[in-house]
């Protein structure tokens, strides 16, 4: 973690310093727009979602020069991730205006109850308050300042406290001042939607008795710390940290042998997609032939990195996972004109089960470790001990046979997400998308980042009892 | 924190010690059973379920005697206790095999997803594997060996470890001995509830990697150490908490023009219910006229507490508060043969804005402490700064006037159960039941430990990509 990047180019319009209130300030002022928003109705919520993606939609032509120019991303990536951004926040607006995103359970009375006469009860949610969301690196649009935890915390009413990514302040200055522009038009509480800087003041706010929650996207190092202080306070609060993922994918011997030209040239596009910097990026293959999956490969060839930190610590970590006993190099593609190298790494199932963490060691960038298995149960006994990621992807035949099936079921009691001849990359937005996993992926197995179950993150439920219908929230009156 | 009792009495068959076996003995047998449950069908669940419900009931009259002697609980409570513990787990057996704990969302396949062609995407839930209950004393059957934590995570499909409550060691070893017993007759997977005693033993397993989730009910201190020694593991895990809770108690003006009678006789009820040893014990009661309202009560009983123990640190606890500034003791009946002292303390809603300690300390035995206020303004500056609890209580006129609206909202801000003009004690057991609240009440403001939503604290979602049908669980495949 380091601290914010000093601003080079004089403030345009728009682009003044958000980030520099107090504190204590922006807390206070999180604090009393809880309030409103938590009685805003989620038809109101809709608007207030609506208002912002038409804004960064108009916007665009203004976002996304930033947006390259800070994270070295292209053009047509950053449009596409504007789009999925103001989607997501459009889908959002859309099932909390039908109603689809109420969590209610009703239990009228029933003097007949067995266990004792049930008084009437009933359950909805409420908002759990002001919001730490830490935006990530990678994805400057769509898990950064108007992201999937902003987004879904604004849904479930709560204020949200976004902590810049220092690889994008001006795009993060930007983008809040639209939105908060938007949300003030659409009738939103005041300070809804604020912006502060600098990892410090990142991990004070986590302390701040004022923070109900925190949601995170980035690395295991940096969110772990950032969890310990949550979990250590008086007071302590859920943190959602989505962290590292290496994502195994099994190439089954049937898939090998019906499929092998798609395999390989889908794995090289999810291999390098953005330079490899996605926390589903496939970084454990497990092949039944390394050499010959190495000689079906096209070219390979990535992108520039996002940034100095994240390119040198690819390297790190590069030269770190290819350094130990029994991990060779198959193939190091050097980069030109500060590109990363692309490299393939490969290793035995023998040498997985003497040091498992060969599979969950991250390298974050256009890297991947292959594992040459004999025997699929050799996989699977490497599988048993894994400790988890956010997918697990089977590359099989035509039609699951029963490797494919055992695989899947396998994968499927240790990540959030299971594939079949599909890759990783690429997450979709949608109803029933899981982002998240067991550790070391996430800190919080039983929620996701992404699609619109990410909502429960930022609220909890309270049961009213025997609470006469008028009295009642609206949503939990009959009919 | 105390070790458990030493055993007194000679082993009764079905009492033989089974708390004896390794840790690591324990815990890897929930390893294997965690793979068989996993896969077990609802409909497999629901029949375990129902097996140790029906032995349970069958065994009444073995078990009744033990609780009472080791609780010193009537024997209608207990009788009663044990009816509401059997009915729990049929109602768990009963949603699972109708289908209604399911967790399915399905997105088919859409080319044209505005934010680019969606695959097929299908989530279900998996069960997080083993996992550690531990036992509450208050509750020898409801809260204890098959209590709500137990059934809940067997109807998920987790394997259970229950650290024994050394308050009734007999009783815990005899319902597991009869549960263990019912469940292999119903096909169950060996070693799915396994029972260990100690308080070293279950720090032990919290930090075990092998353990997966962990439930708690007790004191704020013990839960607070135990749930640090959880999230500070290498690999951190869930740990559901339910700890102290003052459950207010709000009485309006018109609640005491109108309902005098009614409410000094429901609180005197409630206060002193199961001698006051519940975690919904109405522990702060703010008033209108303190003087009146004491003046008001029937004369209040209570049976003998648990163990010296729990004597103990009731006397303690209620001494530390009384003693402190601005609170006065408006009644204190002392106890006789051994029965507890009950005692109404009183105070003022400025001495409370000075400390707000004063209304989060639990004292758990048969003592509420009384604030008084001139104007309901006070009671809602008072509870603006309030931390949390699992109920909150509105005492009104016949119908909600703009008060009791205004105190129901306000308190569902900080509970996780709202109540009008009824009692917080007596928890139903039910689908739309909330039992956890914000801390300190909780650990997990954003689960339940009792009623049916409690299975969601021990399962995780699973997203299935492009997994053809007859590849996919049965629950996810359409019709």
């Amino acid at each position: 973690m380091s601290t914010p990047s000093p601003r080079t180019t004089p403030a345009e319009p728009g682009t003044e310093p958000l980030g520099t209130e107090p504190l204590d300030t922006v807390l206070a002022r999180a604090t009393t727009a809880a309030e409103s928003a938590r009685r805003a109705r989620p038809a109101d919520r809709a608007r207030w979602l609506e208002s912002v993606a038409a804004a960064l939609d108009a916007a665009a032509a203004r976002l996304v020069p930033v947006a390259c120019r800070e994270s070295h991303l292209p053009e047509g990536r950053l449009s596409g991730e504007l789009g999925r951004t103001t989607f997501q926040a459009r889908l959002f607006a859309e099932r909390l205006a039908s109603g689809a995103l109420d969590d209610i359970r009703v239990d009228h009375a029933d003097p007949h109850w067995p266990m004792g006469a049930r008084p009437d009860i009933r359950r909805t949610t409420v908002p759990l308050g002001p919001v730490l969301v830490f935006a990530a690196s990678n994805f400057p649009f769509a898990f950064s300042v108007m992201g999937g935890d902003t987004v879904s915390a604004l849904a479930a009413g709560c204020p949200v406290v976004v902590k810049a990514h220092p690889g994008h302040p001006e795009l993060s200055r930007l983008t809040t001042s639209i939105a908060t522009e938007a949300l003030a038009a659409a009738g939103a509480p005041a300070h809804l939607l604020q912006l502060i800087e600098g990892e410090r003041t990142g991990a004070d706010a986590v302390q701040d008795h004022r923070v109900k929650a925190v949601g995170f996207t980035g690395s295991t190092r940096g969110g772990r710390y950032l969890f310990d202080l949550a979990v250590s306070r008086p007071d302590p609060i859920p943190f959602y940290g989505e962290l590292g993922s290496t994502n195994p994918v099994v190439v089954t011997p049937a898939g090998w042998a019906e499929r092998p030209a798609d395999i390989a040239a889908g794995f090289a596009a999810s291999c390098t997609l953005g330079a490899g910097q996605f926390c589903t990026q496939p970084g454990v293959v497990f092949v039944p032939d390394a050499d010959a999956f190495f000689g079906s490969l096209p070219p390979l060839t990535a992108g520039p990195m996002l940034g100095e930190r994240i390119a040198a610590g690819y390297a790190a970590a590069l030269d770190d996972l290819a350094a130990r006993d029994r991990v060779c190099t198959a193939l190091r593609s050097p980069g030109e004109d500060g590109h990363p190298d692309i490299a393939l790494l490969r290793t035995t199932t023998d040498a997985v089960l003497a040091d498992p963490s060969l599979i969950t060691t991250e390298v974050f960038g256009p890297a991947s470790l292959f594992v040459e298995y004999g025997d699929l149960s050799e996989v699977e006994a490497v599988l048993a001990g894994f400790e988890g990621a956010l997918t697990g992807t089977v590359q099989g035949g035509d039609t699951p046979d029963e490797d494919g099936r055992r695989l899947l079921d396998l994968l499927a009691g240790h990540v959030g997400r299971v594939i079949w001849n599909q890759w990783p990359t690429g997450v979709t937005v949608s109803d029933a998308q899981q982002h998240g996993g067991p550790w070391p992926s996430s800190t919080a197995p039983r929620t996701t980042s992404v699609g619109t179950a990410a909502i429960d993150r930022w609220r909890r439920p309270v049961a009213y009892q025997n609470v006469p219908a008028d009295a009642l929230p609206r949503e939990l009156r009959d009919q």
